[in-house]
């Protein structure tokens, strides 16, 4: 069995963002060498997400709004967890919505996915690095 | 390590519903001859889930009510996804809230599931010929 | 390949409990002697959710609340499912925001988690002896 690991470092110039990240994971995928396995996409900070959709601007702003009516922002008061000095606490709820990872299919050595299937980082706290974690393995 | 592959498809009849597809999962495993290991299935459309969760018909219905109420179908027009001709803006959100994988442990030939865990293909815009994938590895 | 797996046991005091099971998860991955490789933990159980995300108290209060938001307890007449004779159907609902399962890489024999990932055994319906799985594969 092989394994290859990379941190992917981000830092958005907004609170919010989608970024799609395929074409770095895909290089991930390469360097691997692995033809056949799994591979985690996984943020490591918890007011993040990696999450598979649709890269078309009008869904992302659609996810933005709703993620907003979920969870608001504001008031930051809302939140116990502003208490401890943050004002993420809207965010720690966002991206339980999205999620954490995605696990994708590696089949011949590429990246297993269906026609619109795009792996996206949704941040949720942003203006400072954050990282994501890919994670191969198989043979 | 063994691998094994297979597309599982689908063509509901109604816009959404909700398929029992453990049956169909289990049928995989068994032709893997994979003993252990991890098994991975995961909808390739953005529009479509796949989650475990009990097989009960009220609680399908109840999945669907709240997240209509979560994510309504219409109007339409309230999603910026649908100016591109879609009107499926809807069943990009309801999909991220039922997820888009699960991976289930292989162990000693059998999905290691709980007693009540069942498989489920959730589809959200649906009367359409869609895919889930199916992959295992291990030994 | 080696794989390893083990049932946690859980019995909250309380109808809903947020239990950080991290330490767990690393005795396991330390029982398995796995180096490099994948750590699925799940609940058993469709009532209940592994997630991950922070220790932090007034986080778990806000994540209970919100929860509450989105899928209440009461009236328990509003969910079909509970004309089974069940008070849980809101615990169903509640399980797929949170999530069934998280994936953990494994590096160098270390559950590979950013600075602030804890894992979560998140309890809906509690009371009662539940089971989470952790399935570890690798070398």
């Amino acid at each position: 069995m092989k394994s290859h690991r990379k941190e992917l470092w981000f830092e958005t110039t907004t609170r919010r963002a989608y970024q799609n990240i395929t074409g770095e994971v895909e290089r991930e995928l390469a360097a691997s060498g692995i033809r056949e396995g799994l591979c985690l996409v996984n943020a490591m900070h918890i007011t993040a997400s990696v999450y598979i959709n649709d890269d078309e601007q009008g869904l992302l702003r659609d996810y933005d709004d709703w993620l907003e009516r979920l969870a608001p922002h504001a008031p930051t008061s809302a939140y116990r967890h502003n208490q401890t000095g943050e004002d993420n606490g809207d965010a720690h709820l966002k991206r339980q919505v999205m999620g954490r990872e995605v696990v994708v299919a590696v089949t011949a050595g590429a990246l297993d996915l269906g026609p619109w299937e795009q792996i996206f980082y949704g941040e949720f706290d942003g203006k400072r690095r954050k990282r994501v974690l890919v994670k191969i393995i198989g043979e």
